[in-house]
């Protein structure tokens, strides 16, 4: 309470939070409650994600204290809850790097950022990597602390001697705040993050491994995104043979970090890691010992205001979907329902650095198409997307003539988005698209901070 | 010169360096020479210090090319062209804190800076501490790289793999160029950097460890900067057994970091460098493998607009001077001849941030005394400094009873400046004061940028 009066905090400020923890976070919850016992109201919530962990915020919308969200996603209760239009204000939901461009470009201003740092000294500085729970990379922290007017860092562990590592600087911190717990560093690799071995899964991996072994595309010193989904990871599991046996080394590796990406790296098939965003509690130990571990900050990782940002040098990135339509369109934002159930994250980034950009998903996940006509919400253009490989084979854009004739000599057989598609109709039939009313919802940006899609309530 | 092209340079604008490399410098006069072989005119340098090695600037300003400097130092040859008026517009002198804030506020744009690295990647990630000219620290130049509108990284050694030190971010690099020799690092711990053993400086250093031992400062935990002079360095010589005998380990030291500071460190008795500016070679290697040995920008180390900066926190400092007068107030920058032969350095920054300022030199040097009625060149105000020690003895200021009562009571004997005064004039007489024109030929500014202190020409 009296951080609050030393903030000098008032009704219609903007705050913000980033989401290293995952669903281990606590300090949001923690943060919220102090504010909401404080009187605040009217607030701008602009986190760098939001997650089923946070579904607490519906009340604090509900009673005013919270007007308007700006995240990269949503989903859970408070999804459902923006979907049916418990919402005045519409949410602005940006990619990772929009996020990093809106709060250095004047579109966002930050009036503070609480920052969960897993240790932090007396001086200010703090770090991930460090502590009880510590995370790993601060790359959406320390950008956060640079740009927002007030910087205070929140940690349970706080030193008095000077950090033997600084990811933020004593320079970007007002003020440091010790609560009992930040969260549970454990809980950053649950869900989505874990290694999957279904058939499904395994299927669709060999069939990106098979891409990648015989695209015509030499690996070798490449700048790859692989993704921190099931598929992606059983597709490096499926590939290190052939890299093994090519002596193939990725120049390095960004985005998200797995411990599978530790693996590859400790194996000497990467040469670097680039971590935005630890997906991993390892991740922690490795950034702190390992040199060709690197954290980096959101800024250089994909602001697309900065032309030196990494995924302007990736040559090759896997990404998921929620759908993909017959215009490569992709949509990782809602479900085939329409609700909230995911995140831009650096989807739109990546797709727009990476010379070479594949899609991988089911074709059919549970009885629901993932190839569609057209996606429920546009969130990556399909002039970003070159490839879509599913289960059931591998799609490539027609202008990519050598890779088609490459993967022909090799004897792997391509098909058309629209023979994918008949499939999807053949198997499950034409699913009954979402009916929407009037009333927007949420917008979603370009990277520049354009409106590409407004999201619509759901009717009843 | 395609460089210059693809930068856009034109007359008028202002170009940076960074004086890292100290008197091992070759990258100014290898970038002058191409800007000047492209014709350029009029322009701005403005480097952190300009060292003997930068006398070719004399050249430069006479045929048109340079005609403003800013610099926190000025001396050799192009020191006396200054006093003597060979320039037009003054010379700005700014302490390193004011620099910093200088290039940040908006006071002081930068069009180029060109920035010294032993060791860049293609990305555009450089480093001091690797490379065949290694020289330590990047702490002027990671500030200037984030606030110059355009950032040149000059190296010598360019890597295709990612750096596995990364000091400069690829996000602050416009450029790479690449050329045969940054310089000679060998060379920045040359001249006045060298541990000194005369009776004189062993005298000095004497009393200053007297001082610290009796003043009645619990010294444990306490912030320093000990300053890199030969006086600094023995009188900490002195004080290790001291140390040991009383378990003393000083939280961290700051500012320019010597081999003895490292020594130190690894001894235990200083448990973290904060390293803005390395005066050895030896701490490119520190830095990359001791983990309490860090590199900081020099907002972090000195901004006065940054209220987390580092000066702030120091509990006690030891300065030089080139003369102290009966007011207490110093000057680093001009000798009792008037001429340039120093530079303002962090002084302002220290004597201004720390709890205790301690100025240290000889009572006279070379026969011309430094303890003077009243200082040629006001540098740092004498409300800001506590104490003087010199060869003769310490002098306290009056209003700090309880170190004077610790010193008494030791039976440490402290003289008024007064006193000492009378010595000078007793041995060596009073000398002769330098004759001004009225022309001003630099102004010296305080750490917010106003102007502390006119310098005219020498008359002739």
């Amino acid at each position: 309470m009296k951080l609050i009066e030393k903030l000098d905090m008032k009704d219609s400020q903007t705050i913000s939070f980033h989401h290293h923890l995952r669903e281990g976070d606590r300090v949001m919850s923690m943060v919220l409650k102090a504010l909401h016992d404080a009187g605040l109201r009217d607030l701008t919530l602009c986190s760098t994600s939001i997650m089923n962990c946070h579904d607490f915020l519906v009340d604090y919308i509900k009673d005013g204290m919270i007007s308007s969200l700006e995240t990269s996603g949503l989903r859970g209760g408070l999804g459902c809850f923006i979907s049916d239009g418990g919402m005045d204000n519409p949410v602005v939901i940006r990619s990772h790097g929009s996020r990093a461009r809106a709060v250095s470009d004047g579109e966002r201003g930050v009036d503070v950022a609480f920052l969960a740092v897993s240790k932090a000294d007396e001086l200010g500085n703090a770090t991930g990597m460090i502590g009880q729970n510590a995370f790993g990379s601060l790359g959406y922290g320390i950008w956060e602390a640079r740009n927002a007017k007030k910087t205070v860092v929140v940690t349970d562990d706080l030193s008095s001697k000077v950090l033997d590592h600084i990811s933020i600087s004593q320079s970007d911190t007002d003020a440091i705040l010790v609560i009992h717990e930040i969260g549970k560093s454990e809980k950053i690799n649950s869900g989505a993050l874990r290694i999957k071995s279904d058939p499904l899964t395994m299927r669709i991996a060999e069939n990106s491994a098979q891409f990648l072994m015989h695209c015509g595309i030499d690996l070798n010193d490449k700048a790859i995104q692989m993704g921190s989904g099931g598929i992606s990871l059983q597709t490096m599991n499926n590939l290190t043979s052939h890299l093994d046996e090519k002596n193939i080394r990725f120049k390095f590796a960004v985005g998200g970090i797995t411990n599978n990406l530790i693996q590859l790296l400790e194996a000497g098939f990467v040469e670097a890691l680039m971590d935005v965003q630890s997906f991993d509690p390892a991740c922690a130990k490795s950034l702190r010992y390992n040199r060709n571990h690197h954290e980096v900050d959101v800024n250089t990782y994909s602001n697309p205001l900065n032309p030196s940002n990494l995924v302007n040098s990736l040559d090759i990135a896997i990404l998921s979907a929620l759908e993909i339509d017959l215009d490569w369109n992709v949509n990782v934002i809602t479900g085939s329902d329409g609700r909230f159930r995911g995140a831009v994250g650096g989807h739109q980034d990546v797709a727009e650095g990476s010379n070479l950009t594949i899609v991988v998903a089911p074709l059919i996940r549970g009885r629901i198409p993932v190839l569609t006509d057209k996606v429920n919400t546009l969130v990556t253009k399909g002039k970003e997307v070159d490839a879509f490989i599913c289960e059931y084979g591998i799609a490539v854009k027609e202008d990519h003539e050598s890779i088609l004739r490459s993967l022909n000599d090799s004897g792997i057989k391509t098909l058309q988005l629209r023979e994918m598609y008949n499939k999807t109709v053949k198997y499950v039939g034409i699913p009954t698209k979402p009916e929407y009313s009037d009333k927007t919802v949420a917008i979603v940006q370009d990277r520049y901070g354009n409106t590409l899609t407004e999201i619509k309530q759901l009717a009843r």
